[in-house]
């Protein structure tokens, strides 16, 4: 089955590199690109294409990191730094979903928010509770996107409520659930996940290395957000050299056969920075998140000039909007900053950087995704930016920026994720 | 005629004390208000009630600065620092409002976007343009908000087409312009604006002055946006002190009976401060601005503490957006980084802080606006947040702060400005 996409065509050939072809063919059969035409392709005589006019057809945005049990808090409660915060607004919000009829609820809406935003493929933290996790990938796998789910893990330094009664029980309730999701979805999948060092013992991580390596999975946690964290994982594990070491002590930290994705990477030092590099380890730059909790600026050039795979998440409800489109002007106003305040060795990101972050970058953490260079995987969102009214006639790349920077989910006319298209109703 | 609005009513009564009055009464006559009641007010039994159920009922929103000719071009063009910025981007776009046609175009976008937001205040800055500007004017008062707006003066250091010949023909049409405008409308007035030093010469300076005396006029200017500006204002006008005394030079600064408001004011050093203490400038701030194009963080924790009025800026087209909701939570994510990476000693701005910036903060520019306070002017908008689902009982100071994160403009239901409802089909 070959289908032709018309219209405006923009999608990464690289960072820096911005491809359009305007008024063009993308050719995908089942879920892979066949290629970008310019003019129409004759091969193609016979096959249906669907016209989008002068809209913009971009490939689906990815969201590295961001936590489905928040999405209910989003926009409150961003007056702490993270410690304080958790306790504060997150575990107790997070406790609420041992009920399943309040995750029910609350779920229903985020996975029906997600599904109308320009994301087709996301990294998503749940919480420990199985039957809302589950409940969680249900819905996901109804919404159409492409998901890693993280039932959460924590057995230390949390609520009662909300830690584990030991490592091994821990263990045991991550194994059924993983046995009974790893194979049971087209599109949702399970991820390693401990919250992060501080909420995770030794033994739970030793337990959580073992479920990863039985049924290779992916590895997703959160690293050096915030100061005062990195100095009580210095105090939990005085026999690391970093924080990254405290992961990569349990073999959860990227290297040959381990998918890892680590959130804000905010104050990573250059032993840190070496580490990830040699082991792989994809950056989740949250800019958002970390404006709100006073967090800092994640260093992202200078992730992207040691060859590091960056992408970008929302972190949702560290940051409010789960629009990756958001992200991506966060994400350059970041780097601004960081330029301006930090360190003017490190270049602002431009509008390609930021574009390729949310698409390829992070899409690239799900295989070929991100791209509409042939083979890749078919994820496309069909843009309408005719709101956004000018009297200039504006370049295709230039309407590309005010989609980012101005647009909302209004805009989007249709989306496919893995050459389906997703019903918008 | 006494009118009374139910609903959550919502607004300061300090920096830091958020009045919120659940299911209140909210009463008016004419254009101001009479008060705010928890109980219905007996004394008003027989005038007519609107209730908006469940709605909030806040303030309208002041923004202290923007450029009405750069909507056309926002979310475009933030890849430059200030100076290049403007050569490359602002002046090119600013010379199309030479042609009236031109500005209709781009002047009923912005007014409509303006009319259809939050904004119930605005200080304005146009173009040199008289004809256009006349027309923007007529514009703003059909769109019901209230507005200063200015017609720019530049006579040096920018392209020959958007230079005025020499100072005597800019205070020429300036006065003609003042002449014009300043008892035709009920809303809109002229404030006397020259863009900033580096394009405006001494003489121009002094006639700007003589013109602002004679009609007792406000200003509006820029003041220590980037880096770079000053140390052109440093090098243009070396006998001053600091930027400021180079508006001060002339009288252009505040002081007696010169209301002023300056925008940006990013890196003033502690003697400016005193200057703008002592002379009661008030200070518009525009953090999306200075993230775009990484100008930097205005430390506006230290400017409340000295004092001084502080009021937000959306400042289209540094910034992308027109929203003051916007404009509060960027101003709370520039005081957490403020406090995290210049210094410590500046706690970031509260929610509390935040909404009286772009409520009370920026109104006191306009007189007893920005509040429901006994005596205040009358401007008010109805927010219905039903939109932004969630699980959980909120307060109204928690859907205060969600419709301050993460609402836009089609969550307006109401919009009043000095006691009349604007139309807003």
């Amino acid at each position: 089955m070959i289908t032709i996409l018309k219209g405006n065509i923009c999608y990464s050939e690289a960072p820096d590199k911005l491809k359009i072809v305007e008024h063009g063919y993308l050719v995908y059969s089942e879920n892979q690109v066949l290629g970008v035409y310019s003019e129409f392709p004759e091969d193609y005589l016979y096959f249906k294409i669907t016209d989008y006019g002068d809209y913009l057809i971009i490939p689906g945005l990815c969201d590295l990191h961001t936590h489905a049990p928040q999405y209910s808090f989003r926009g409150l409660g961003t007056d702490l730094e993270l410690l304080d915060w958790l306790g504060r607004y997150t575990y107790p919000e997070e406790s609420k979903y041992a009920q399943l009829d309040y995750a029910v609820k609350a779920y229903n809406i985020f996975t029906n928010a997600i599904k109308h935003s320009a994301t087709t493929r996301a990294c998503i933290f749940a919480t420990l509770h199985t039957p809302a996790t589950v409940y969680l990938m249900e819905k996901l796998e109804q919404s159409g996107i492409v998901s890693m789910v993280g039932k959460v893990n924590m057995d230390r330094n949390c609520p009662a409520i909300l830690r584990q009664a030991d490592a091994k029980a821990a263990y045991n309730a991550a194994r059924s659930w993983i046995l009974d999701t790893k194979d049971r979805f087209d599109n949702t999948s399970p991820i390693i996940t401990p919250r992060f060092i501080p909420t995770c013992s030794d033994e739970l991580m030793r337990n959580l290395k073992q479920l990863q390596e039985e049924y290779a999975l992916p590895v997703q946690s959160h690293l050096s957000e915030n100061m005062d964290e990195i100095a009580w994982v210095k105090e939990l594990c005085p026999q690391c050299e970093t924080y990254s070491h405290a992961y990569q002590q349990f073999g959860l930290f990227g290297g040959s056969g381990v998918p890892t994705v680590m959130a804000h990477c905010v104050w990573c030092n250059d032993r840190e920075i070496d580490l990830m590099t040699q082991n792989n380890v994809y950056v989740a730059h949250c800019p958002q998140s970390n404006f709100n909790l006073a967090s800092g600026i994640a260093p992202v050039r200078k992730y992207l000039k040691h060859g590091i795979n960056v992408g970008l998440g929302s972190d949702v409800a560290g940051g409010c909007h789960l629009s990756i489109f958001r992200a991506m002007s966060d994400a350059m106003q970041a780097s601004n900053l960081y330029w301006r305040l930090i360190d003017n060795l490190y270049e602002p990101l431009s509008l390609e950087e930021a574009f390729y972050l949310g698409t390829r970058g992070g899409g690239s953490f799900f295989g070929n995704v991100g791209s509409f260079e042939k083979g890749y995987e078919f994820d496309a969102v069909v843009i309408d930016d005719s709101k956004l009214l000018t009297t200039n006639p504006l370049s295709i790349r230039e309407r590309l920026s005010r989609v980012i920077y101005c647009s909302d989910d209004s805009a989007i006319r249709a989306k496919y994720v893995r050459g389906k298209q997703v019903e918008l109703t």
